[in-house]
Formats: structure tokens, C-alpha cells, sequence
């Protein structure tokens, strides 16, 4: 097995990177399974996140094992004068399709982005902050001040709720990536590099703009409310099935809709409610109107069958449904978590004994081969002198 | 004010789309904002999302509209056989730069991308689907199987708690931008195009196992718990305020552990539990250990102080945190949420009366003109003859 990637669409692509946390790591992660090179430029000892949890039993960080697979590792400490020159060097002396410097930590003089863009006009100078006035912000901060905290929970729950997973790290981590090869197209047609500037705080202010709920709360003069698990605006929920299990069931489509009727056998009930309401349920406005009534005759139905028997109902329908899992469940009972899916290989990676390891979710059609990149150590590249 | 996109990075690249909810139209629109053109193709009456909620008082959805701006709209429908040839036309007639089509809808015939691809060999067509096994999935059934609805919510919380912001739809968004971009700097270098095809559920698998979650579990053979509004791993939780209020603080690094400790004056209590432990608060894997124990001095500093002291508190301090807002609190007392933010413009769209409006997040150094763009209304073009 090739344990690094394979030449991908980015090949030729060469990335230098002075990166901590998640979203600087993982969009370069996420080129070099497309066929990108990324050296990372680390202190001996390791950054800032270098024995972050979860950790294998070795001690090696689970976390940045996962997040900085396929790149090199090549020792510098840019705290001193010596450090920062051979970074800049590194960064300016390479061929076209290099110049490319991705960092979310502190820049300055030779590796400031004017400074590396005066040596050469042609980098890219990719640089990420937590806030655009300049305060401290990581994702969990940023989560406080996106509104969805004070979205996100049980009905009637009182408070803010928490992001189990820092998804505006991994939104801004795909955004760079994005960005970075649109510099590069626009570094092919015109010969000119630049700095790209991304705050994480833009990122989740963005997406609730994007998604409609800033202009909704504008228009409305009213904050987007808590809504429990039911789907805002259409019908959705949770339900418990009799062996202690749950499962989210989605009826966005008319087909969604009637196929759900059907397979639970709730015609005749349906259309009491249709009757009763004089009410089209095949429109979602209505079903998101009439959401708790159609909920506890599915919950009534649900509250009888067993999972597997649930999941016998709704195989081969168009029914949208899945049953919910813990993180075990999940490696237990869904093959697509499992090297049954192309996505996901076995991998040993430096102190990490075999695990399943994502190559990148895009397939592309002229490169099959695309592996997911083990973790570098280290000291996978000799040492350079940074004094 | 200029409507459109400014020429950015992306100038000459054109996409053809055919689709709807959120993560392929987000994939353009992003691409729009950096320069793309996007020529949306709907059917006369508008799409399966073209009436979803939030609604604007004129009808107009505030979802549709803020994931669609910046493309122009022609009316083709895709059901006839003659709407598809119009289509394949539009898409195989372009000039290079074109030949780009993103559906995240079924495709027959003269539109699958195998038929593409033998028409236009440098065709990138780009596929998204809710699962690689080919069952119906959105995000919210795609979150359910992911391990995170588990993992998320209050302490002591039983059952799934759902996302509710759909951010798998966003990442996956983003994650189809980049993926288009590498296609597009492939086929510059080889001539060659491909089909991309991309499904949401590995969004959701790939992104637990590059955080590492997946592996931890393969490892320990437990799954990861629900750790309520705690950081995993680190110290950071939520506080509530004598005014009824909340916020998120975290001490990730050293730096941010010690300025907390000084802004809240708890320099002797925290000795003491540095003693009583024999254990060094500046480690961060200490700090979770002993995060209750934290936590509980924190939170009763905390009570005694209104959020504007505790902001005075930390105002000019390397103090990570953030007090939690909903949505309008956001937009009545973040400035970022302003067009004092670069990013935000207010702006009209069809059926929608000047609302925040956001840029990419993105700032580009040699495009600072990059412009929100409008949405369409679904005649913008000449109508063609889809029959």
C-alpha cells in the first residue's frame, strides 16, 4: 500500500506551513490528498498541539496524527532570527508551484506576508486569525457569538449548548483549501501571488448569513428559537424505538413524505389529520405546521418495533432515516465506516497501531489511487539549522 | 454599489448547475464570490427549495436567496428530454473555463456525467449524493449515524441531541469548492477533465476520523461521551452571570490559562489546587483533570459579576472567551455582525428588502473589491426552450 499520496490533481503543488489546532492543519491535509506536497516546519519538541487529546496508548496525539497526515515534518524553531530565514528560504527558493506559506500563528519580519510577497512576488501568503478585531478566538468562543449555541438543545432546555464538534474549525479548514487553489489559478493566469486573510469568526458569521437565519432575524425582529431536534421548516425529528434505541426521520420531499406514510402504515391516520386541519400534507409548510400531531402518530408507531424491525420497514423505500450511533455503534453496525467503503483504509501512522484512515471524500474519476497519508514524525526530513 | 462579483481570482471559470438545498448551491455560490460565473438551471416554478423557510414577507425564501447569489437563473426544464439536450449544449458549447456542471440532483441520459465526458473529454462534472451506498441521506440523517448527536447537549442528557445549524451540508460545500478548483488546475496542466462525485455521509465519516474521534474509539473501544459544554481535553466551559447571561471561556494555551487567572484575581485559589493536586495548572492536560474544580471558582466568580464587568475584566487581555449571544443579540451587539465588519454589506435581493449580506470570508489582497453578489430572480436570462 502506498502510504503517502498518490499524484493527485494537485500535483506539483507545493505547500510550506507553520500551522497549530485544526483549521490551518486540516486544509492542507485535505491538498495533500490531492496530490499536494506540505512541509510542516516545527519546533523539535513539537507545537502548541503536538500531544493534544485523544492519544493513543503511546502518548502520540490521535488528533494531530489524523489532521497532518501526508506531509513532511522538517525541524525549525521560527522563535529565532536563524529559524525565520531558513523558513523564508524555503518558502521563496522553491520552484513555480511553490512559494505557497499557510500559518495561524504569529508572523513577523522575514515571514511577515509583505515581507515574503516583496522577496517574491509570486507567493501565497495564507494567513489565519480568530477575530477580525484582533481579540482571541478559537471555535469554541466563536460557537458563543454565532447565535447557535442558544439554537442547539432539548426543548425547553434552558442555556447554551455546546458543539461536541468544532465544525467552524473544519468549515474555515475547507474554505482555506478553497482558497488557496483559487490563488493558484489566478497565480497561473497572471504570474501574481498574494495574501489571503480568512478570521474564524467570519467563517460561522458567514454561514448564518448563508443559511438565511441573520436575514430571518432581521426581517422577523426575532432571534432564531431553540427548536429541540425538529427540523426547522419542514418535518423532522427523533423518535425512540421500543429497545431503547432512537432514530431521525426526515420528510423534506413529497416522495420523502409518502414513502414514510406508507411504510409506517399511517394512511388512514394521515389523512384524518389532512381532513381535520383541511390541510395538504404532501406540502412541506404544512407537515412543518402540523409537526406534532404527525410526530406522536409516528412516535405511537415507533414506540412498538424494535430497531431492526423499524429498519425493516423503511429498507428499500426512499423513506430518509437513520438510525442514531455513538461513535462505537457506529464502527459496530455501519458498514460505511469500515474499509467496506472506499473512503477508509487501515492504517498504522508513528505510536498509532492501525486504524481506519480517510482518503479524501472526493473521488475523482482520473485518480482512483488517492491514498489518505500517514502522519509524519518529527524528524522525517534532516534537520535543518535553526539558530 | 456593484451587485455582482467583482472579478476575482476566479475570473473565466463558468459552472452550469442543477441544483438545490444547501451544499451544492453553497459550492457555486462560493465560487461566484471569488469571480466564477454560475448559470443556475431551474424550472419555471423554481426548484425543490425554492419556497423554503425562513421566508422574507414577500414570499421569497431567505434560504434560497442568500445560497444563490451572485449566479444568473435560466429556466430549462430537466425532466424533458429537450431540456436536457439545452442543458448538455450549455455546458459542452462553452469556452474552456467552461464545460463545469454541479448537480447534487439525478442525472439521465445526455446529462450523466459519462455522456459529459464523452462529448467534452475536459468536462469537470461534479455529483453529490447523501450516502456512497446509494440510500437516501441528508444532513440531519447523515448526523444521526455520525456519532456526534450522541456526543452533544447537556450533562446527564439522555438521547440524541441534533445539530441546528445543517454544518455537514456546509462543510460539504465547501469541500465540493476545493474539490472543483483542483479539477480545474488538473485540467489546465493536462487537458483532461473528470467526473467528482462526492457523498455527504463520508463528509460526516471523514471529519470524525480526522479529529481523530473515530480513531480514539478504535483505540480505547469506548465511545466518545457526552462532555456537556466542556472542552474535551483542555479547560473551557460556559458561565452564567449575575445578569442572567452567559459565556465561553477556554484556556487552551498557557498564555490564555494565565491571563484568566489574573483578569479573574484567583491567583491564590489556584496555587492552592495547584498544591492540594501536586499538579502544574499550566499543563492543559492537568487542567482538564481538574476542570471541576476550576470550573467551580470560575463560576462563582462569575455569578457576583453582570457581563459587563466581566467584559471590562477582560477587555484588553490575551483572554480567550466570548459571551453567548442568539441570533439577535448577535446582530444588536457584535459589530462583526455589522457593516462595520468588511465582510457584511446591506443589500436588497429579489423579494428582499437590505439585509446583511456577506463577502467571502476570504480576503484577498489583489481583490478587495470582491462583492457579495444578488440573487437572482428565475427569469434573469432570455428563457429557453426546455421542451
Amino acid at each position: 500500500m502506498t502510504l503517502q499520496p498518490a499524484r493527485g490533481p494537485l500535483t506539483g503543488l507545493r505547500i510550506v506551513e507553520s500551522t497549530a489546532f485544526i483549521a490551518a492543519p486540516l486544509a492542507t491535509m485535505s491538498l495533500t490528498q490531492l496530490g499536494a506536497e506540505v512541509i510542516r516546519l516545527d519546533p523539535a519538541e513539537g507545537g502548541l498541539d503536538y500531544r493534544r487529546w485523544p492519544l493513543a496508548p503511546s502518548g502520540a496525539s490521535l488528533y494531530w496524527t489524523m489532521l497532518n497526515r501526508g506531509k513532511r515534518s522538517v525541524t525549525l524553531d521560527l522563535r529565532t532570527p536563524g529559524g525565520r530565514q531558513t523558513a523564508a528560504d524555503m518558502i521563496c527558493d522553491s520552484d513555480s508551484g511553490g512559494g505557497i506559506f499557510v500559518t495561524n500563528l504569529p508572523t513577523r519580519d522575514v515571514l511577515a506576508p509583505q515581507a515574503l510577497l516583496e522577496r517574491r512576488p509570486d507567493a501565497i501568503v495564507v494567513t489565519l486569525d480568530g477575530s477580525p478585531d484582533g481579540i482571541s478566538a478559537i471555535d469554541y468562543t466563536v460557537h458563543a457569538a454565532s447565535g447557535a449555541a442558544m439554537m442547539t438543545g432539548p426543548e425547553g432546555h434552558v442555556g447554551p449548548v455546546n458543539n461536541a464538534v468544532p465544525f467552524w474549525d473544519v468549515i474555515a479548514g475547507r474554505t482555506l483549501a478553497m482558497g488557496i487553489l483559487a490563488a493558484e489559478l489566478y497565480r497561473l493566469r497572471t504570474g501574481r501571488g498574494q495574501h489571503i486573510a480568512l478570521s474564524l469568526s467570519d467563517i460561522a458569521m458567514e454561514t448564518m448569513a448563508n443559511l438565511g437565519i441573520l436575514a430571518e432575524t432581521e426581517v422577523t425582529g426575532a432571534a432564531r428559537a431553540r427548536h429541540g431536534n425538529w427540523i426547522y421548516g419542514s418535518f423532522g425529528r427523533d423518535f425512540a424505538t421500543r429497545c431503547g434505541r432512537w432514530f431521525m426521520v426526515v420528510a423534506v420531499t413529497r416522495k420523502q413524505w409518502r414513502a414514510l406514510v406508507t411504510a409506517t402504515g399511517l394512511e388512514r391516520e394521515m389523512a384524518a389529520l389532512s381532513d381535520a386541519h383541511q390541510a395538504d400534507l404532501d406540502d412541506e409548510h404544512t407537515r412543518s405546521h402540523l409537526q406534532d400531531q404527525i410526530g406522536a402518530y409516528l412516535q405511537t408507531w415507533a414506540a412498538g418495533l424494535d430497531l431492526s424491525q423499524i429498519a425493516a420497514c423503511f429498507e428499500g423505500t426512499p423513506v430518509c432515516w437513520s438510525p442514531y450511533r455513538d461513535t462505537l455503534q457506529m464502527l459496530a453496525e455501519d458498514t460505511r465506516a469500515s474499509p467496506a467503503n472506499p473512503m477508509f483504509v487501515r492504517q498504522s501512522h508513528p505510536g498509532v497501531q492501525d486504524v481506519l484512515t480517510p482518503r479524501s471524500p472526493l473521488r475523482f474519476s482520473n485518480h482512483p489511487d488517492l491514498a489518505p497519508g500517514q502522519a509524519p514524525t518529527l524528524d522525517t526530513a534532516p534537520k535543518r539549522n535553526g539558530t
